[in-house]
């Protein structure tokens, strides 16, 4: 098992408070195999998410996968890199109420600092309602890029 | 100019209250070209969208695209038609801060009930900061998908 160490775990085992964007999601940690390059979180869609029909508007499904690919390569990282999503890519393949969604994120192919990542959301009977692909790049935390 | 009706004016035109997502994510609608097939929205984004460097995660720059293509489409359809958005791809071209957002909505071409569609989001420099394609479907009103 590898060290589990730097801000992402600090974030999912309570050493530091998880960011605002993620908990504004519900976002949580369900478990990673840092080895095979998977994880799986959970997000809590709200009636603050709907649109007029009573479905969670796509915008919140697509936030919550680059919310699942995003540390689906974070789990994998050493405690001085960080990540950065250059492209997102979503389907939106069926409506789904407010509640519990489950993100599965996978590392498709890491060529170097270059990463395909995959992920999905699942409705509380495991139905895939949205898919993902993207591409990310692994900096090193101290280049993380801050806007002015 | 083409009348405005249907649940997207009555939205934008007080008559019905905006929904919740378009209300997390700070939507405004602030003009559009019905003709051109254009639509200019902000959004604001506030502390609860950040990740730790403390800047706007990209999920939510994701989600008002949406937010903004969205819209674009609905504009310019009739009193009983809805949008669904199939696909949508996002490029994170640079981080922003907190504060308004502007959200520059087009239609690219429709042929018969599909669309494609195309936005950017700008900071308050008018930088572009993120980038959208998408495609869409019109369907009638009385068939959008509600989830069960």
């Amino acid at each position: 098992m590898q060290a589990r160490s730097g801000p992402f775990w600090d974030g999912v085992e309570g050493r530091a408070p998880v960011p605002p964007a993620a908990a504004t999601l519900g976002f949580e940690f369900v478990d990673a195999d840092v080895e095979a390059g998977t994880i799986e979180v959970a997000f809590t869609a709200t009636e603050a998410f709907i649109n007029p029909a009573g479905n969670v508007l796509g915008a919140f499904l697509a936030a919550m996968l680059y919310d699942t690919v995003g540390p689906a390569l974070l789990a994998t990282l050493g405690p001085d890199q960080f990540q950065s999503t250059l492209q997102l890519s979503v389907s939106f393949l069926r409506p789904v109420r407010p509640g519990r969604l489950t993100g599965k994120g996978r590392i498709v192919h890491r060529d170097g600092d270059t990463v395909f990542l995959e992920a999905a959301l699942l409705d509380g009977d495991a139905t895939v309602v949205t898919t993902a692909t993207a591409t990310a790049q692994v900096i090193p935390s101290a280049s993380a890029p801050t806007a002015a």
